[in-house]
């Protein structure tokens, strides 16, 4: 991976922790990407949110947004649907947590264990598992990989929440309690996650679990 | 400032750079703040903004949005009404750029050199240089600072753009061409200001020149 620039794209599920990308997370891995020299293409749904939620209050409002066009928020306009993903076209793949994660890309925060995962998500990491080319993913991110993945073992992490961490292995992951910044690295899959804010952490731990991800997705390129 | 943690306050203007704050910028301020052992405090106006704007097509949007609430996103909802700005809590105030500086903070995007500033931003910009405490802002951000110290003749920076520049030049200002990363401190006025995304730059010279700008103005601090 010397000899040219690796390209990594960033699934977002809309723009705010509460209903979509965790802001903090989203910008630290798009920084994380340029500091390593490489490019991020942005991909969203093209769907609606599952709910939207007051950010100062925290309840429900009654409207309606686009995962795709609030995604857009975080990518200043550079960003495509997810349907239009060409696993040919990226070296790597991650997705910054957030609860549009858990409620967007799947529905784990409603459906915990019984969760589906949205049908572009579930192409583009399969798309990505047939070419050997390796995923990332942040804080409740990696539920999706479990749903799609659990039954070959992934090894991952959300933190330390023993809950949460229950239900992932209940689909088949193993998972790993982990502290701010670190990275679980499955090789065999080439998987890496990182807890983020699943754990109480500054932001310059956010943004140190971010570029360690990073790192370990392009230590995994071929 | 090496016996206690330092406050600064961030202004954010929404959430999203054609409406609202710049999101790279405000997290990267935000980060900025973090990795230096500081404290950040966030405030937006309760108002709504001066319009929507989707951000994947540019076209303007049919609906409205409030300031607050829409930077409570970007602030993870730690954020306050900027009506409950205390000078006396602070060491320092910064100003994320975005179109949101120029839109709802104030008119400048709409009036240029004839633009007026919201009455919540001008009392916080009083009271921090009634306590001779200093000021940062970023990318266009600075258009506010103009209209409210132009007569005292600050000098800064909005990067390179010669009409913008000269706008503010009418209205007072010394304006000082910068590169990338590059910060203007002004000592007599304590204010210190980085181009930002009014070059185009990458976000890892992004995160720089929030970075120099933050430490610019912790080595403004009495």
């Amino acid at each position: 991976m010397t000899d040219k620039i690796a390209r990594i794209g960033v699934v977002l599920a809309g723009c705010g922790v509460y209903d979509g990308a965790e802001i903090h997370e989203a910008v630290c891995t798009l920084l994380a990407i340029s500091k390593a020299g490489a490019e991020a293409l942005c991909f969203a749904p093209d769907m609606p949110q599952a709910h939207v939620v007051n950010h100062l209050t925290g309840a429900e409002m009654a409207e309606t947004r686009n995962v795709l066009v609030e995604a857009a928020r975080v990518a200043r306009g550079k960003i495509q649907p997810l349907s239009a993903f060409d696993a040919g076209a990226v070296d790597a793949l991650i997705f910054p947590g957030g609860f549009g994660a858990a409620k967007n890309l799947c529905d784990f925060a409603f459906k915990g264990a019984d969760c589906s995962v949205n049908p572009d998500v579930a192409a583009a990491v399969a798309a990505m598992r047939a070419a050997g080319k390796p995923i990332g993913a942040l804080c409740i991110a990696p539920a999706i990989l479990v749903k799609l993945l659990g039954g070959e073992g992934v090894e991952l992490t959300i933190g330390d929440e023993a809950d949460t961490a229950a239900a992932l292995e209940a689909l088949g992951a193993k998972h790993r309690v982990t502290v701010a910044g670190e990275v679980v690295v499955d090789q065999r899959l080439k998987i890496a996650t990182s807890p983020c804010y699943m754990l109480d952490s500054s932001l310059a731990q956010i943004a140190e679990g971010a570029e360690n991800t990073v790192k370990a997705l392009i230590a995994l390129m071929d």
